[in-house]
């Protein structure tokens, strides 16, 4: 989906990146069963992921590979988790060629397509936790959260300026969604710029909305917040099933059905809206207090 | 249960913080209905989350107010989620006592009881979008998320160097249940120092195990990957229930049948936490080295 | 609650009935767990039903005392299930004061109390299995299916005829669901007599209505049938948890809050109600075929 | 798939042999939303079944069909369901013809392809509801309840004791998986003869275990019960999504990649089946009685 340009840009847990990222470096995770003696496993030194299983040393490999990676000088600064991505992404696609390997892995493949990659809780994962590491010895990135938070409103904001649409597209829920979805709320409620939400709204989850949770809740109460166009509403679509089921489904049909799209390389452009978005901000502040001052405007 | 003593710290969403924090400001949420039209609420200004509405502006003012506080002084600096929700805790308590009111959120009771509050995804809500704003003028604090990652460990660290036991209760799941049961991997999968994980573990949740997702995974699962102690997991407990149900029961319960604990007050000890594990995770690697080097121990 | 006087009457699955007449035979189930090795527990001679636990022996046992009982005399005949719910429960009721025990199961209880207690498929459960196993020998009770959905038609007419008011409760959903939901339409739609739906709705179940199937159809789906009085549907209630954490909370609150009422002895009165409603019928189905004849009326 | 040969048998509800039958006289129904005001819908005559939509005459058009088909001589007696929807198939199929329709519905489908469809609630419909409408008036069908449990439990008998292997597919839970599965115990625990538990067992269901409902019981807790073989259990599958995204794809495959079966005919070799099984059970029952006797076996 990525390398036929249906995915602009992401936001997705540091776990998923991580545990992705085993491919990359060549490691193995095996599919096994959730019925099995976890105590045993434990003991035999295998971890389990539902119905996957692998052995605790891939995780020591994988963390020895990032804190050396994130050891380097490029790491050796603040920067937004896309920024973070993108060099991590840079070494595991080089670290694929050395081992005649090729797109195995998110990171690896949004790299080489320029596709930004936002993780909107970047202390919870290992990748996190391994930064975490690094810090306690005064090494390692700093995650700028406010950056992250700016340029993914940013991509949005620019999206809808130059008369196009935006569109989400959600597997699952929890903290990556929301931070999808505020994007408009930071666009209209808080920056005061004009935005009607977005323009498509897919969610693919089990979570329903009657927990009163975020996971669960609808496009239609999303339309409430000005986070979705209460003109599209019609055309949202919430399908109950595991992801695992849907995403396959709709890959498939993608892939055999719409023309591929040009890579739109929206990580290089990142600067670019960011300073669109801000230039606007700063240009409605200067004239609300005008106006506040009683100056003509 | 904060004020008898039996949370020690937290992990919440900022949207839990930001919308508790209306009660605060004396702004009025009001008990509605699900079923409702989005589109006729949108124009008329109100908000809805699931059942719960309020008019547009309580977030315009909650978002201003917000903006005006942490644009003070005591927030222009890099600094943990804990430190950040403590001060924003200080203001909201005073404005509480301007309104006569107190203890009407858990910024305000938090702060008062000394309770350390973080949030894993500090980017991702009404509170991390308006430290955004306030970014692109310049102004505001900066989450320091390794600062999280490492205290949070510490509090855990220090529980069982100190022959204490480590006890979690997981409200949902998403990306704070990462964030506390990460404690433990941290410890001994990426510090290298000693750890048995959680003792207790107990989760209120509608998440199933078999969508293969964090959120349901059961302890058993966390045992694989010692986050949860093996000894222990026989007295593991998932509730598949709503929290708003389950809570107020071992609310209650708690209330009723245990004596108060006298407050820990870890915020003010985070400080000397963190010390304690930075020392003894620089000592290992101290060791380490010099293993690596071949001298003698 | 049945004794309370707030159970008028009743639809199970048989294997509800089966199961809980283990206790009225003095016989032992186990609170156990659902993680156990169940090719173990096979070999064993255990039988599990998610947590609890019991021998195969318990199942032989209540067999073979069904089978005896309903080889007697007062069964080979036609019935509906509450007649024979009704001759279980007198002999369960014997059984049970020879064993020095009371009320330890519903069939018991609703046999005192004059509750009548529908099972919605007859065929469909152990105690179906035994009266199978009867026929295969020519003896045994017949289960009238068409009695047992006239007599619950004519509860419900005679509640409304009489000025007063239809509720339903429902835990979980299933067969017994519709069973008790289809009294309004048999009433108006099917028979042609008055109703306007049941007054009151209350469910606990874990179905959505995504799923598009009867357990978890809304309140709200059910008025577009008939099903439920639109006037009446604010005042509908579903609770989407576990019905052993929502039955103890809801008895509690009933038997302490609210006065009990005088048993109504529904069982007894099945006779009359049936030949109201099987007149009323009669006389607009006479009536309906005389005005097709073009007779004046 | 019943015309393929892939479904040699089947148990289903009425309400889906019922709202199927619309099709075969050539009824309406909607695809509309479940987003609408059911006051409104039951205002202007339309009837909803999540989001479904038709016109309340096409309940009525069908229950008068209905009656009118079984006040005929061929339904006045007492029968299993299989012959009940036998009968009702062929006059559909007939009814179709006239209409240049073809296999639009299940039931002259299964008509046309001897296939036995059984239904473990027969009360509980709106078949059922005709049925109890004509007993008033002293005409139609009675269903034999213990004739459904006998059939249903020869058919598994018979393919068993040929050396042959029973699989069985649950689309949902509920009344009818149990009606399915409880054919083991039948067999085994109760008529006392030889069985060692379905072969294959495969559920699509969103009913997860930690309800403790039969619906969500997995094929694990029925091998303690001797429904499903303990040897075959690794191969049991249960897929936790709608039978609206699985029940498409598996035929979809199973017609694409697997050869048709020739039609078993089974609803003409009932009385067969029923026969050997009622009498190995009662040789089995005089060879126990002749041992209880003390006489030498």
């Amino acid at each position: 989906m990525i390398r036929a340009g249906f995915i602009d840009w992401m936001v997705s847990t540091g776990a998923n990146l991580y545990h992705d990222a085993h491919w990359g470096l060549g490691l193995a995770l095996h599919q096994g069963s959730s019925d099995v003696d976890d105590r045993a496993l434990h003991r035999d030194g295998v971890v389990r992921i539902y119905d996957i299983v692998f052995e605790f040393g891939v995780l020591l490999e994988t963390d020895s590979y990032l804190r050396q990676v994130m050891n380097g000088a490029e790491f050796q600064r603040s920067m937004s988790t896309a920024e973070l991505h993108h060099l991590l992404g840079k070494y595991l696609a080089a670290r694929e060629e050395e081992l005649g390997l090729r797109d195995t892995c998110i990171l690896s493949t949004a790299y080489r397509c320029g596709v930004p990659l936002y993780v909107s809780s970047p202390g919870d994962s290992s990748i996190g936790l391994n930064i975490a590491d690094l810090w306690l010895k005064g090494r390692g990135p700093h995650v700028d959260v406010s950056l992250d938070v700016n340029e993914t409103s940013a991509i949005v904001y620019a999206a809808k300026r130059n008369g196009g649409a935006s569109g989400v597209l959600i597997l699952g829920g929890g903290s990556p969604k929301n931070f999808v979805l505020q994007t408009e709320p930071q666009i209209n409620e808080i920056l005061g710029l004009e935005g009607e939400g977005h323009d498509y709204f897919v969610q693919v989850t089990d979570a329903r909305p009657d927990t009163g949770g975020l996971s669960g809740a609808t496009p239609s109460e999303a339309v409430s917040w000005g986070k979705v166009d209460p003109a599209r509403l019609p055309d949202s679509v919430v399908v109950y099933t595991d992801s695992t089921i849907a995403l396959p489904l709709l890959t498939a049909y993608a892939l055999a059905r719409a023309p591929k799209r040009s890579l739109r390389h929206l990580y290089e452009r990142r600067g670019e809206m960011l300073e669109r978005l801000r230039k606007d901000f700063l240009e409605r502040q200067a004239r609300l207090e005008k106006e506040a001052r009683g100056d003509p405007t």
